[in-house]
């Protein structure tokens, strides 16, 4: 289960120093050393897998809920005025730790995070043709606003 | 259920047109019309709820299961090298759309997104003490490296 390489697996088992702030069966939630405001915490599993195409659902879902309860409480406890949730999935995608795992970031009005992209709209059809690619067959031939069923 | 003045609601009942690409029970996904790169994608829940702290754990794990789904496709018919997925909850967390939805972000070795932070290590002692405010009182008294018990 423990990858011997890994820096969340020796954070989980303790064999590296960490401040952690809660548990579960299945999570651990600790202070990043590196932090992007005050307060920024992890979320990992305790079992190591790589990334969020690696894991199963329910480490996914114990992972969302502890994030979730540790939003809440930076919300209480740390007065944020916000919460972001971020998980990095590649390399490319600014994972640095290869040990799943959720940034749960406070947000303060005054702190200095930037978005990381400047919202432009997109090319109407160009999205469209994305569109088609990422419909899974049974939503295939939908197209806007006729794609919906009724919710069950 | 539905919010009449909010556009993803207006999304989900097909009111307002989208390419929608995906949907679930609980959820529906469709293109972000202002997209950060090339494929992104938001995935929101069919009921209203403002954000993270309001929605229950059945709908937190519909949402993520339907981002991890959408993730894969992603890097399987995008190519995407990695993806991100985000939450924004409260406004100063840049949530603009009052209703609970992930950022599906697929990423690519040469997209121009930049981390929203500059990573540099933080003060420990600051970070200690933060540690103890958000510990639940099942926690309090954990200090660095004895915060564990044994996974179970």
């Amino acid at each position: 289960m423990a990858d011997p390489d890994c820096l969340f697996c020796g954070i989980v088992d303790g064999s590296i120093p960490s401040q952690t702030i809660d548990s579960d069966e299945r999570t651990v939630a600790f202070m990043d050393i590196n932090p992007a405001t005050w307060g920024h915490a992890l979320v990992v599993l305790r079992s190591h897998s790589a990334d969020l195409l690696e894991i199963g659902p329910e480490d996914l879902n114990a992972t969302m809920l502890a994030s979730q309860r540790l939003a809440g409480r930076m919300k209480e406890v740390l007065d944020a005025d916000g919460v972001n949730l971020i998980n990095a999935c590649g390399a490319a995608a600014w994972q640095t730790v290869f040990h799943f795992h959720i940034h749960v970031v406070p947000r303060y009005e005054d702190d200095p995070l930037k978005l990381p992209w400047i919202p432009e709209p997109g090319d109407s059809d160009e999205i469209a043709q994305i569109a088609d690619k990422l419909r899974g067959e049974n939503m295939q031939g939908s197209s806007a606003g006729e794609a919906e069923e009724e919710p069950v």
